[in-house]
């Protein structure tokens, strides 16, 4: 299984929101062939490590080790499950099971009633933790993303925007980014900051959408640096526009947006995973409506003072919310902490 | 000399103002004597290894290393350079020169004076930061000492303390606070948390004396939990005070205290180092100031909201302050970070 996770995360940046998947195909102890997901919308990975054979035959009584469980349904490809049981397999041991309600149980149980012996793990390793949150919760997984100085200020007093991280933090934030299906930011961050939002130096086919919560949309100006790249964006707009735009930038109007209503409205669209990148007010929100799933915090080893732009200010949360520390890292002179949800 | 830096630290905690120092006597590839500098007030380290010694004939064509260079003056106790060259030591080599001014380098001109053999590495071994730093700058090194959520507030909004750390990170609070001579919290710490600023579970001869900056230190609660530890209590107010205090109760008036003329009361009381240890408006006073040397952050794993008091608020600093990591450690759920001025 260690070798199909392996081959799984061959996928990486290629797959959207279709989960990563990784086989091998194991005979007499030897591996006769090994495949993946590789793009979203080509051939699922049981059915790329199958044409890895240079005859079909040699499927029969094999076993097959997948990370996900064989799928059910006719959706862009035949289902794999039937696929198996076709050409002959004597046992599939599977990572986990498939939480995507069009699948769940189904592909298991087209093996099971075909006399294949089956073994399911109940292990992710480590893959696919947005989609797995997104069918078990019924919305994206969030992050909030933020880089501080050690008196918790995301930017110096005043309207310019303060660079205070290194280059090493600013290539694992690109890196962090092109691993989300949306990102988002506040007005005011879009007007001080100007970012692009784009995922730059590392190319996919599947750039992140690049949300902007707006009071009124026709407010923003056209000089924004957002729109210098064709990537998707999405203004959730508390006001409807009067303007027209460029094809590939949508309006979603709603006059009352909120952390809550973002997440429904993402989870309608299929998107599994949320960034959330600023302002102090935007987080402020989001950490008070208890939604915030994972934090990526760069630590830049200066104070930047009192009046400095707090981490998070405004709105009250309810409660202190908990996490626990995953991951750390040493960036140049910064340092990385990953938390998620207690 | 590694040896005998191992022996100075057993002094920690109990020679005050005085610098650890720790001797190792070798003769003939032999260790002859160890020895340390004890407590405050008692013998010198060199003269605590010679009197390890059988027979102080023994030392007669010896080596001494020695951390910090032998004294040459009358203070406490007689001049250790003087006796080292009465015994007849052959060859002395000193960690690093001792860079209080009334020694500052006599104290190896006595030993070349009378032939000995000399070598000055110019190690500290990390000993003595603290007293280093005050004889090079002429104030006290500063620690800014906090502990912070993730989104970087130090308490939930309201009146009340928040208690968010774990035991670890209290009992480590305790071990870093034993190691100042001076704790320094702002009026508005003092209502709130209402702390005693004590080292609990640790004995020390010489606890920190504890320090209260406030407008008028006769509007202090008598009921304030700092009064019920016997350890020496300076109040910094603005106003003089009418009252009567017990004596462990000292008044320091000055209708300007701020962090400068604080920093310069400590050097003329010939204090070495201070622990500030909030709030807010104290700390963002510090850093206005710059005169934060060493910052100790514990991070506690979760968010309290954009209502909760940030680690510094109020006045601007003119510039950001640079620091560099110097040691990071896991505290049960907490992570200490610390780190010093670039």
């Amino acid at each position: 299984m260690n070798l199909a996770w392996q081959q799984a995360r061959q996928g990486q940046g290629q797959t959207w929101t279709n989960p990563l998947v990784g086989v091998v195909i194991v005979k007499s102890g030897q591996i006769l062939a090994q495949g993946y997901h590789h793009h979203f919308g080509n051939s699922h990975a049981e059915i790329d490590a199958l044409s890895q054979l240079t005859n079909l035959d040699q499927a029969q009584g094999a076993t097959m080790y997948v990370t996900l469980e064989p799928c059910s349904h006719t959706g862009k490809t035949p289902p794999c499950a039937r696929k198996l049981v076709a050409v002959g397999l004597a046992r599939v041991v599977i990572g986990q099971l498939d939480p995507n309600p069009l699948v769940a149980g189904k592909g298991l149980a087209i093996l099971q009633a075909a006399g294949i012996t089956t073994r399911v793990l109940d292990q992710s390793g480590g893959l696919n933790r947005a989609y797995n949150f997104f069918y078990l919760h019924k919305r994206p997984l969030i992050t909030l993303k933020y880089a501080a100085s050690l008196d918790g200020k995301i930017n110096a007093a005043g309207n310019e925007r303060t660079y205070f991280t290194g280059p090493e933090t600013q290539n694992d934030s690109q890196k962090e980014r092109a691993q989300q299906q949306a990102i988002l930011v506040g007005e005011r961050t879009l007007e001080v900051d100007d970012p692009q939002l784009t995922v730059r130096k590392l190319t996919t086919d599947f750039p992140p959408r690049r949300l902007v919560l707006v009071r009124d949309v026709d407010q923003i100006s056209r000089q924004a640096r957002l729109f210098q790249s064709a990537a998707p964006i999405w203004f959730l707009s508390r006001r409807p526009s009067q303007r027209s735009w460029s094809d590939n930038v949508q309006i979603f109007v709603d006059p009352q947006w909120n952390p809550l209503r973002i997440s429904q409205f993402l989870a309608e669209q299929g998107i599994q995973s949320l960034f959330v990148e600023g302002g102090s007010q935007v987080q402020a929100h989001f950490m008070a409506a208890g939604l915030v799933d994972r934090i990526v915090l760069y630590l830049a080893p200066l104070l930047l003072g009192g009046s400095a732009l707090p981490i998070a200010q405004g709105i009250a949360a309810p409660q202190a919310l908990k996490y626990q520390l995953q991951t750390q890292q040493v960036l140049g002179d910064d340092l990385k902490l990953e938390y998620w949800r207690r």
